[in-house]
């Protein structure tokens, strides 16, 4: 080698180190998409605090726990829940093989367009929905149904696809924790084969970080192959205390840092910050009624009053989501 | 810099790089408590299949799942499972508190010394002694129980730490797999609580990778402090078809690869073997009446049948650990 092509050498070694450094910081320092301000310095130093060598905060990176909720808080959940559209597009694609839905409710109602109807008798309602859409069929069976629909279902009122309605400000905290060694989960009401059809490629959240509600399911041997079959029969709710119980089953290991949206992920909060040492919890607040929509106290989707109250008591964070997010979705960025 | 200087700093970075890369290699390629022959062998030719770039069989990292089962394939069961002696353990040290048990089965006969009585009453008796040792109190409160009892309590034949009797061939298969991208989890009929406590220090698992059956708990506020009350009621048993549930349940991919040593195991090997794509299935057969204990198609506690046959029919693996493991606990390392 000679020394000129040694120098060459060195220069794009040390190139490759810069680069690198420069790709890290570039991970660390962004949160591009949220603006200065309290909201985003909040996060910075609570992540400088736990990741700094030596810090009195420091915590391991096998501890670095952060979970989300998904509704709301990773994807909008207006003017209803994105699965129950799911479900109703499924519904009306079976309608032809279940004609006695035309008098049966709340069949009936969907299948003339009138979903406030439909939904009027609660939960008990909302349930024969999913029962007749997300069973019977094997757990691979569904992921095909959920994947074909993800890709190709569009909102109503945004009329973009829903896995391009993610908030770009949080999908960037994914990543900026990601790059400080932190594992996120997603801990959701929402069913959690339905999200794990997706939520690799939208969120970078693998299947086994990915935890929600779920129905029963029964293993069973069909023409010498394994199968599992999705019965019609409630499993589990991941909501309100719910969600703690299921961190506990399938975490087990208290999280340090827990994002959500409504009262639904008040006991998730509580339970993160009630850990030892420092500990992290922020609540995306609905206010943005021109970009998003704007709800919170009043709203039965996504309710959020007790765990506002709470939040402001305890100094938790509150993204304001007109004020602490220059974009909302990913195709606003330039 | 200096024509020397630079020298210096190249041949330094050569040198780390090729220090890198011999790391690497050690890891990689040892299993060295394994005797040469068809059984390493066949681990050895399934790990280079899925991580060769460019190989038909190549799995991506991600999907790299490998699922254990614990008693008698992590760590022995004989001459009963571990968390048992446990269990027993603690309700002696309970039982001044409690003077009804001198009268009540299956505590009497345990007070008395008499396992085999006391366990006469098959699975119920054996939940009423769980009910007694493992429920009524907070979760934090149990795992300091259990790590106290795993870095004290002996085996009565070895006389050695439970936690030091874990099976180093398995301990390097574990190394093995993780130094080639797997995702190494344990799904086991344990208590999920009871292994969390030590899998991490142990086995190098970390508690969100321990899948195992559980009781219920519920969420309260105490003294302002959210807790996780354990109950004496069972949740989820992680046994035979169960394994499978849990393993779409908590991990919601299928394992490439699967290790256990019971009838209890093979719905989880048929479930991993039964993926498309190269997968593979290992059964540890307890064959080591001298080094350690030998049983199978008549014992009770890991009862090893039908998953023979079906091993032997399709050709998964055998570990036989007379034949195979040069040495069985970490003690035996020169």
């Amino acid at each position: 080698m000679t020394f000129k092509r040694m120098q060459l050498f060195v220069l794009s070694l040390t190139f490759t180190v810069a680069l690198g450094g420069l790709a890290v910081a570039q991970s660390i320092l962004p949160l591009s998409s949220w603006k200065e301000g309290k909201t985003k310095q909040s996060i910075i130093e609570f992540v400088a605090d736990v990741t700094k060598n030596g810090s009195p905060s420091f915590v391991p990176p096998a501890e670095r726990i952060a979970v989300f909720d998904n509704d709301g808080t990773l994807w909008p959940e207006q003017p209803m829940y994105f699965q129950l559209f799911f479900a109703i597009d499924r519904l009306i694609k079976l309608a032809p093989q279940h004609p006695e839905w035309k008098n049966k409710e709340p069949f009936a109602s969907v299948l003339k367009g009138d979903l406030k109807a439909a939904l009027a008798g609660g939960k008990k309602s909302m349930f024969e929905i999913l029962k007749a859409t997300h069973a019977g069929m094997t757990e691979a069976e569904f992921e095909v149904l959920v994947k074909s629909w993800i890709t190709t279902a569009k909102h109503p009122t945004t009329k973009r696809l829903y896995k391009d309605m993610i908030y770009q400000p949080m999908l960037e905290l994914l990543t900026y924790l990601r790059a400080n060694n932190f594992k996120t989960f997603i801990v959701s009401g929402g069913g959690v084969e339905f999200m794990r059809a997706w939520a690799e490629e939208v969120y970078g959240i693998p299947p086994e970080q990915v935890v929600g509600s779920s129905i029963k399911t029964e293993f069973e041997i069909i023409n010498e192959k394994p199968v599992l079959m999705r019965l019609p029969e409630p499993n589990f709710i991941t909501d309100k205390k719910g969600k703690v119980i299921s961190i506990n089953l399938h975490i087990g290991r208290r999280p340090i840092a827990a994002f959500g949206n409504s009262d639904g992920d008040l006991q998730m909060l509580q339970w993160t910050t009630a850990g030892t040492g420092r500990r992290f919890a922020l609540y995306v607040h609905h206010t943005d009624n021109e970009r998003e929509w704007a709800y919170d106290r009043m709203s039965s989707v996504g309710h959020l009053d007790k765990g506002l109250d709470e939040a402001q008591a305890k100094g938790w964070t509150i993204a304001d989501m007109k004020k602490d997010w220059k974009i909302i979705y990913p195709h606003e960025l330039k």
